[in-house]
């Protein structure tokens, strides 16, 4: 049998423990499979003190994660203390130039860092994995990598923030408002620290950066995508989205347009039938179209202790399986440039707009559509007071430029009352 | 860059030539992916002379695929003949000897003699990669024994005919029966020359004792599946399963009991709100349930040419990339035998029964049932005609054991007019 595996663990939260737990009970499943022993040298956190309900006993014990990721008895250094800088990347840096692997959950890292740090990688002759960055226990990384190697992929969707997920179901399964379950949500504990990196986007969005590099050739840029949250969701356009069949998910997107790669990350109407409508709570769900192989769809849980440590764990045992693949699948230097390109896909919108109720409010309305080339597939009006007339209407597909124009000659005009909500809908 | 890997395709069906298609439209890019180029050494097929519509006279043409897999300038045997026996085994058998890898769609040939090749291709230090072979273009396979291999897996299930899917999405959404749509199926070229191996669930057995050999670490056992095609689904059962909000789906599951591993290819109830209920036509679904992970979801397309040529390639790639696992991934010499396991884990059943309209007839029911152990969960009786009554019983969790001794009971007596359907219910 080939000599052991020797991990570094930066960083014993959730995961962390998850991964020591899977390693210390399967540890002859493990070398069976790979073939070699995987062991544990070393484990780095905050506070030595405190009883993680793992024992750590039989490792040494790093205060510092930069001299954890150096010491000679490390081969793979395994990043889980998050955090897009910091001690993060300076551990991951060192362990890279020390000559060892990295393993790690860090999103924001890569997303951020994510083209410096391949380079380094490979200078060095090592590689970075992160299955576990992205979509949880779901082996998306290595589908989009590896299984679909042999695609030119042509679109990348997914919903790969739970908690959003969790509050849209919600909202829509109880009639609730958004703050209502937005405060459920944070009694539950499902919300980060800062719960604008979940409700916001912005954690989904890194997966996003991560899921276009890999399927595009490109260079992560996560300051490309149109980011917007589902804090401005309504219950109201929940509602009129299910009466035409469709659910509100927040909905990653990547596709390769004329004038560039376009990433979105925002609340989108998908229809309720279709996979990614039926997609409940807190579960996460990637759709990957290539060229050959037509449409995959991948689900399964996108967070917690098990699912996350099963992801860090299929990088480790493929290390130890000796796979050596540049860290975006391709080597760095021949990763595209991938700058922000503004929506020029045309695509269906739903528009909900509030008309005063005077005479020639829907004309105008219909007028302002018509001149930016924007055509009406399905309209309502619904039942209303004396003043105000709210309207509903699925455009035909369109450009989002043609829309805002469309958008920005109303609001100049005296028959919307209030800011417009303006949703892609996207076919599946 | 490595030299390039050179590949000698047996086989050009409808797989074979889309494997050629995107080696020769994606050359740069596989290129670029992989660190090498992969070229084309030889091919080989039953007739030189017919058209398949994709240009062959860079290739050097072998009429007998053992000379094929023997070549000098091949590195990988690309065997896509099909047929568990005959040209497919003995080309294959010939490449390992000679030294080459094999990328393979034929689940026959891995299903029936899966461990001699896996002994075969250890002895010679190769591999035997089956992506295509299961599930068309998901990779499932990959998932299993890379992405999860942190995993002990609990359980394995999946709608892996596509055909049988469509028969039966079909029959629902039509309300016709079963002979009509098979004829349709046929009319329309879905169905295998022999259709058996569709509608008896044969195709899609050999599929899950693939899935069960690396799942469980088990030596791929065939033979041991309890098989039943979807020929005696009526649109009865699928009408009353729809009204207590089931599907039925012609769903594999294998899983580990107390008495060892348990396959099954049947006509299962699944509910119409789960992902497997959810699947509609010639999709096919893998459910991978694991201690880490939890439960993944994998959806795709079970078939075609681009599909199966994605996984193919897949495959080539991984081996482009120096990837060598062992076939089921581990080492042959450690798979554990799987003796065929009688259905011993409990689950819920589907009973439709014709009763004799006489009194007494639901008591005898009832108390056959009683005295095998099955307790009744839910029970209906239809509106009828003089002299039968047609019942539907749901039971409670029992073995397979307890509900045949209670049917065959019925049968010794003079209450139920006709052979009693019996359907297990799949919980997910």
């Amino acid at each position: 049998m080939a000599a052991a595996l020797r991990l570094g663990i930066a960083g014993l939260g959730t995961v962390g423990v998850g991964v020591v737990r899977i390693i210390r009970r399967q540890a002859e499943m493990l070398s069976m499979r790979t073939g070699r022993d995987i062991v544990i040298s070393a484990v780095s956190a905050r506070d030595a003190s405190k009883d993680r309900g793992v024992p750590l006993g039989d490792y040494a014990w790093e205060s510092d994660p930069v001299a954890l990721a150096q010491r000679d008895d490390v081969d793979v250094f395994v990043e889980l203390m998050g955090g897009s800088d910091g001690a993060a990347k300076d551990a991951t840096e060192a362990a890279l130039a020390a000559g060892k692997d990295v393993v790690t959950a860090n999103k924001a890292l890569l997303a951020l860092h994510g083209t410096a740090l391949a380079e380094a990688a490979e200078a060095a002759g090592r590689v970075i994995r992160f299955e576990a960055a992205v979509a949880g226990g779901i082996p998306v990384i290595k589908s989009l990598t590896e299984g679909l190697a042999g695609n030119e992929i042509t679109r990348v969707m997914g919903v790969m923030n739970g908690t959003c997920n969790y509050i849209l179901t919600r909202m829509e399964n109880a009639g609730l408002p958004y703050d209502t379950v937005f405060q459920e949500a944070a009694d539950l504990g499902y919300l980060e620290a800062d719960p604008t990196l979940d409700v916001g986007g912005i954690d989904a969005a890194h997966k996003l950066a991560l899921l276009s590099a890999i399927a595009f050739g490109t260079k992560p840029n996560f300051d490309g995508i149109a980011i917007e949250g589902i804090e401005r969701v309504s219950i109201d356009d929940i509602r009129q989205a299910a009466d035409m069949g469709y659910r509100i998910k927040l909905l990653g997107v990547a596709q390769q347009s004329a004038r560039g790669l376009e990433q979105s990350m925002q609340p989108c109407l998908v229809p309720a039938s279709s996979p990614l409508g039926q997609l409940e709570g807190g579960t996460n769900m990637v759709v990957i179209e290539g060229d050959a192989v037509d449409q995959i769809v991948l689900r399964g849980p996108g967070a917690g202790e098990g699912p996350t440590a099963s992801a860090v764990m299929g990088d480790i045992c493929d290390l130890a399986r000796g796979l050596h693949i540049p860290t975006f699948g391709q080597p760095a230097a021949t990763l595209k440039a991938a700058p922000a390109a503004t929506a020029a896909l045309p695509a269906p919108y739903y528009l909900r707009l509030t008309l005063a109720d005077k005479p020639g409010a829907l004309a105008k309305l219909a007028s302002a559509l018509g001149q930016a080339g924007v055509s009406i597939n399905r309209m309502r009006q619904y039942a209303h007071d004396a003043s105000e007339a709210p309207v509903l209407i699925v455009t035909h597909k369109c450009t989002r430029d043609a829309l805002d124009s469309a958008l920005a000659a109303l609001a100049a005009s005296d028959v919307v009352l209030s800011q417009p909500v303006a949703l892609r809908i996207e076919d599946l």
